[in-house]
């Protein structure tokens, strides 16, 4: 199929937050705009039961829901959506070609909005018991552990916030954390303190998962004293950072040590078409409301490059 | 009063939705919060019928509903809200002290929202007859002119939504604007060329607003050919642009040409422990979603700061 044939004024990768927002925006602008996503859209959000600070929904809303009722939102203004992997990124004249495993389609802008991923433990046993006792979502596999004793390693908001609800299922959490203490917000930490069926383990790194069929128990070690202990549980949440998925652009647009695309505050990434949005930007603070606010800027920015045709 | 008795962690000045927004996240982070505004929270945006572009509001949803909804959302998280003017800000140390109408207020960090105000024509007539004809806001007094016609001066997406909402009480809506073709987003240009009740003076300027007691007729000028003619109308709404609410903070923050505050991309002024977000900043594309974006932006900056204890 020839490149003209799928031709767009706007592609947006990832169908977070950012991506929809973004989506919003240019189907308002009357923009012919593709979101390509490699699952359904919604992004890291659809993992969170209750969204608490998107401003507007005084009650909460679920992550799900939430992306959900922003996806309709887009399709609504004429968002096309196509499920398939991004596979690279290529600039030819003003063309700028997104490959994917369903083929090539052209823009004359792009915007990334693809998300991060959860960083793995890079211990023995963790990609053997994945999806059998090692999981990087407790609102996917909690139930799979209702009064059973379970672990959640890392200190940030995100560890925090899994802990919290895995209280609901396990029987004990165990939060297990290299350093003294967290570095989630205070409210989160208060809560955290709070909960009489969270208990901590500082100071202390896994070392290894352990099984047979499904995880049994982690090798844990205190990085000060050097002591080696053993933990029980039925399963371990691991919540220790995330990766941008920015392996696919790397050579093509700039990104910082860690491989977040750098931006300016108008989402320009310095190639001229192409946009970031969302978490996959250097310094996000990654939150649904901060993504979807850079969804919109960056189509405004895409909406007034294609407007002025100064695509180069 | 002395400061120590009204002391702050985080004051946020202006209550739109970048505000609100701060105050959500700054509730929420346990920071002992205070907003002052003018009036009654909601900012610019509380005239708008039908906010579209908001992700989340599948069907839209009415400015003052929206910002309703984000102020007791706010107030859920523990964010105290004071009615007062803010007449300057003052460093001391490591006090940010926020003068008011109503007292100084001291905290530790501050967070500038106050958005903009409308830009006035200038034209002889105009301040005489603001209220008795003469508008800045459709929403709140289209509803004075039905069935008569009415003037919108401007060009841009303000201009010509005023222009579509005007059309639903109007006889005739004519909309004078000092070039030949809109600023406005493409889609909107759309709605207004298609709308047969909208008509259009391009390369036109008012010259004078006229009347007895009430507006009757604007003096325009095209501004190619020179010709002078009157319009008879019931009253004129303006929207050619808007003016940052800076004056109070000229001198103690960096601002661009237009008095909007230059920010990097975490909402820093460059002067420790004062952040600004929304509508005020340069750069801002104006909109809801980025403004609430930028508020949380501000807010989980400004708690880190405060968290990390290097306010100076």
């Amino acid at each position: 199929m020839s490149y003209s044939e799928k031709e767009y004024d706007v592609i947006i990768i990832g169908g977070g937050p950012a991506g929809l927002s973004a989506g919003i925006y240019t189907g308002r602008a009357r923009l012919r705009s593709l979101l390509i996503d490699k699952g359904l859209p919604g992004g890291r959000i659809v993992d969170a039961e209750l969204v608490e600070n998107y401003p507007g929904f005084l009650e909460g809303i679920s992550g799900l829901e939430l992306t959900e009722l922003m996806s309709k939102q887009a399709a609504k203004f004429g968002l096309e959506t196509l499920t398939a992997e991004v596979t690279g990124l290529e600039l030819k004249g003003k063309q700028r070609i997104v490959k994917t495993a369903e083929g090539d389609f052209v823009a004359k802008a792009v915007i990334i909005a693809a998300g991060s991923d959860h960083v793995p433990l890079g211990v023995p046993g963790e990609k053997e018991f994945t999806g059998k006792g090692v999981s990087y979502c407790a609102t996917c596999d909690a139930y799979f552990c209702r009064d059973k004793p379970v672990a959640v390693v890392g200190g940030g908001n995100a560890a925090v916030h899994e802990a919290l609800q895995l209280t609901k299922f396990a029987s004990k959490v165990t939060m297990i954390h290299r350093r003294e203490e967290l570095r989630a917000t205070r409210i989160i930490q208060e809560k955290a303190f709070a909960e009489p069926k969270i208990e901590f383990r500082w100071n202390t790194v896994v070392e290894a998962v352990e099984g047979e069929g499904m995880v049994k128990r982690l090798s844990l070690r205190n990085v000060l004293t050097g002591e080696k202990t053993t933990l029980d549980i039925c399963g371990v949440f691991v919540a220790i950072g995330l990766k941008p998925s920015t392996d696919h652009f790397k050579g093509v647009l700039p990104l910082d040590k860690a491989g977040f695309i750098i931006t300016n505050e108008k989402m320009e990434t310095g190639i001229s078409g192409i946009f970031a949005a969302g978490d996959i930007r250097a310094h996000s603070i990654r939150q649904v409301i901060a993504a979807a606010g850079d969804g919109a800027v960056a189509a405004i920015h895409a909406e007034r490059l294609l407007t002025l045709k100064v695509t180069e």
